[in-house]
């Protein structure tokens, strides 16, 4: 066996996203043998000389600068992964697409559906490969799901409920940061969180037709200035399958550290999971014990030789972490670029990027009406 | 120690609720020592003449009717217990308490707002003691929380979410009951469980102002009829004291058998309960560890010799079954009628069973509309 | 339906054990409808005359002595049950067999094996029906696990596994009772909780073949006087079918508050309990899902209209509590004299009391001599 | 701030341990930044050509041999990680050594208590800095663990339970492969699982004065040939500040897949872990409750900033996987190689791994002789 081709990837940003896609793209080249293409790290780009250089030296990046344009004149960067600030997403994406670079974009995708729908349609008429950074579709057990549902195991489904919640916004003494500000986030947890929410009940039980929503800004004066995004969201949502359910997510949920749970209830069985725990997944399948006589939910360790991803890892019952996620998303964005397989269904492509914003725009547009939004996606 | 004085019992329905509000009376005259009156089970009242016979054998009724004209006729009943089918809970109970008796209605309340406070006026205006039976306030662990949140413990509450949720409708052969039938129950999965959301909502966190909501009936024919009440609702609920949260309620939900799970996230704190764990209160209190290295929810075994109404039961650690609640319960409404103590706030009144009824008719009525419904109760 | 005839029933004790069995027999007379005879609470007996005087009104008995001969001397009474301290367990139990009542005895039955041999030849010598105390056997979870294992569900037993932790003598300033006094109590977690553990042991798995075995008296010393009992033991266990594994006990061991939990490997399957929830049981059936793909335990609540003893209960999802064993324990033994079923091999019979014992005895023989000790039972 | 200068690495062995370890080097020399010394893989060693061949380029070592002499001749190698099977640490290790290279072993250091001793005692003597591959030591939740117990937090121990639990032998078609062959293993789940929990006992408890233990080899004839080493074992344990407790292993307990998992219980609290869920540190701290209301495990998520090891990772929340452990057990090992710090006490040196080896041993002889076994370690 023997691993694909190079290709050169540029990279914005070096703080939170920055180390997660540094590590996959690291990971991914020894982990998912033979890799697809191999990734060669050319040139990371960040505001912060002194910072990104020393990226650029504990990532192994080559080169390295402070404005992103010399990222996309790069002719060696063959794959632009832009993991900035939110209000970093549009322009350096649409530029770098243009110039046949093929395009991953963190999530959310725009500050608005709006932008989102700009993003996408920029990029996808110029026939790169894209894909926003919805990594929670790549979690072995998340992936499991996916695959029960797509089997019809739970049967018809009638209910998803997800819930993301963290904690970090509860002390009212915790300073402002860029996440708290409209202008460079676009939103607060509807943003951050909820789009992962939304992409989750995409992606495992179907479109949303309508919702309804509220919204709040619990703090809205903070250390170093005011909070101008949600600091929670709630909302009920009706899939256009019949399914109804609720969606949430808050920063201000003590006890909650990065607790994304999400259940759902078919005809035929139940599933349900908590990133906490994302080696584990409840499983609910109606009438599958000898006599009937031990229903239950399973808590079913993902980690078996025959679970997604788990052919590159370690025997049964050796679990992995929240940043090998990224190993798997690298690897099947490089798989689709090797020409050896496609971007969607089971990775966001930017198309879905949109349709979460759109998603969160609807909730924006709900909580300030009082009204049920019906959902209408724009091609 | 000496046991109180008699007091005469009537009850109305020997099925779920007779069996269980027997079992309270019986078990609290010896558990809960000594009790502040003792019951005397003078009279129980059901249409068919040789189950409620036997129940009356069974349960250590002195005397049984077919018609519960009779029971309200009898001198010797000073409370009337109202565990008969939601249909019959408006007239009854208002004439037991219109000829001077206590009265325990089961909830829901009436079969919607309109009733519920017809019933609860009708009813308060007597002066008789009176009661709704929400007996989930009487919970070990429920109560356990209420008095956290009642000292403070875990600050300004941010979020509530509760579901409640079951699978018996799963099944789509499973045959009509008067449960699915608007006429005697007024609503399904809403009044049945939804109604004992909202009314622990209020009991732990305080009045909802408003509320978006949506209802499904999955399943509208069943062998034996037509199905006329919901199946399934969720909703987006504003308490007045600024949290937010979701509340909704299924019996669609394989897996779940009685599952009426909730949780409350406030700036100090945050609680979590299932009721298929009824002794257990998960707990997590911001800082309160040296050195805040161990921060976690702790589960906490509600059995301590100072936890709510441990003082009746067993050595710590020997749990109480769902049953044990209506000893509380009843001894509860039998401290308030000798004098020693009130039903209210611990206890649910009649106000309180048609608020959840009021709540309930806001979730249709944003069903329906399709816009966030602002409660306006009735005085 | 009718419920049985009547049976008198005299107590020895009043306290913990005398309201567990008083509740037993009031509840299964309409709980477990129709009962097979029905109780009559004849007297009691205890040390103190104003503390058996009121548990005489408050559990419903009709007279009561400071002198359990009294009630040997009793005649209305007809089934002598024995919740006294360990060391008025033989010579009540035996007078009472030997003047032809039905006998049922706490454990552990004698202060020694040797003691418990006595008891139960001279009883069983009688003719009486008796048994001894070992309620956890009613337990609906620990019943269906025995299911299971009968059925051969869980192929050839490999591994057993059973702590008892408790937590009250953690503190070396609680003070002595009769439970940690020599003379009165036999031992200590040896007798009150690890022959729970070995019944369990015998009843689920089969006959322990040897076992080697540590003890400890961590606290010698407490206030009010000496520690001559031990406070915890540890023991490796083989069984004469080939399975090994562990059992101890403790009292030493911070929040676990009645933690009797154990786990059962076999070849097809495993099975694990913990009494603190005890209305639930871990099953892992290999190979018993489609295509092999969720496996894992499933958490069964053990409350489904067809699981053990649940006739007599709730709706599915509504669970029981620890004093509810006893209801199924009482039901049993009245079911085993009226003749219409049998003590063994579901109700521990004094055989099965001595052979527990014996096996505490084999535990203190190998602590002390540090050896390997193989089982003898006497026949 | 700027990484340590190179360290050349050579490794025997290419399979789990290989990958693990390489995975291990690769990952530090980004996570942990800067790291120490830098990691500079130069060769690999193994008896298939072809595998190490491909080893050698997918885990970017320079060059590859079949022989493990290659290794020890290339001076390029400072320091010699070998995760070979059982029989080839003794040699290799003891000759790395004798060349002035620092040396790491995986675990069971030798095939015996002797084996072990002699390759502690002849590495030591060299004065490299050695390493026996006790990676759980570098679990945050065991080392956050370690911390509570050196502060005292959990007072006197009274109890350690530990219990290694797999499955993949449950299954008699199962083919024997070299870790059943007492030839090249040395023991069975005895080494390779035992070993680890009596390294914790050691790590987290203290020494073990004593031990009772039995075993078994269910399965004694398998496709492929015959098991010459044990399925099980089963010891009870006694250490010397007092404390009793089980240690057991097993490769037959179907359900656990990886389950590594102890309790201590102190005069101050508890700690409880299970190896499936390594982010997670149940912990019990008598009265660290205002008022004592809310006792009860707390589910610690050992993932806060202050975590040990977390500096090097993800925002709270974001979990970690079994293969980072070796992250964090080779930054030590580079840290103590580089001068700034040691290998014990929280690594663990060959001393260690003679001391488990030692203990494996005990087991044996008790399982033999029927007689509680006194450890002497050799100086």
């Amino acid at each position: 066996m023997s691993e694909g081709p190079p290709i050169g990837v540029g990279m914005l940003g070096y703080a939170f996203m920055g180390k997660a896609h540094s590590h996959g793209f690291r990971g991914l080249s020894y982990l998912t043998w033979p890799p697809p293409l191999t990734p060669r790290l050319i040139r990371i780009a960040g505001r912060d000389e002194q910072a990104v250089a020393e990226a650029a030296r504990r990532y192994g990046f080559e080169d390295h600068s402070t404005d992103w344009r010399e990222l996309i004149a790069d002719d060696r960067v063959e794959l632009f992964d832009n993991g900035g600030p939110n209000n970093l997403h549009a322009e350096p994406t649409i530029a770098a697409a243009e110039t046949g670079k093929h395009v991953l974009c963190e999530k959310p995708l725009g500050l608005t559906g709006e932008e989102s729908y700009e993003i996408w349609q920029r990029v996808a008429a110029t026939g790169v490969t894209h894909m926003c950074g919805f990594n929670y579709r790549f979690v072995p057990a998340v992936r499991l799901a996916r695959e029960f549902l797509e089997a019809g195991d739970l049967g018809d489904i009638r209910h998803f409920r997800a819930r993301y919640l963290q904690s970090w916004l509860a002390d009212p003494d915790f300073a402002v940061t860029w996440r708290l500000d409209r202008e460079q986030a676009g939103s607060g947890a509807l943003g951050d969180l909820g789009t992962h929410a939304f992409d989750l009940a995409r992606y495992l039980v179907g479109e949303i037709g309508a919702l309804s929503a509220t919204m709040r800004t619990f703090v809205p004066e903070r250390p170093g200035g005011e909070v101008t995004v949600d600091d929670a969201f709630e909302s009920v949502v009706e899939f256009d399958n019949g399914a109804i359910g609720t969606i949430e997510a808050s920063r201000f949920a003590l006890g909650r550290r990065n607790s994304f749970a999400f259940e759902i209830n078919g005809s035929k069985g139940s599933i349900a999971f908590d990133m906490e725990r994302l080696n584990e997944l409840q499983v609910y399948l109606e009438g599958s014990t000898p006599g009937g006589r031990a229903p239950g939910f399973r808590r079913v360790l993902v980690t078996e030789t025959d679970h997604p991803f788990f052919v590159h890892w370690w025997p049964p019952g050796h679990i992995v972490g929240w940043g090998d996620t990224f190993v798997h998303e690298l690897h099947h964005l490089l798989t689709a670029i090797s020409g050896e397989g496609s971007v969607e269904p089971h990775g966001a492509s930017l198309r879905d990027g949109y349709r979460a914003s759109e998603l969160a725009d609807a909730v924006v547009r709900s909580a300030e009406t009082g009204t049920r939004v019906e959902i209408a996606y724009r091609d």
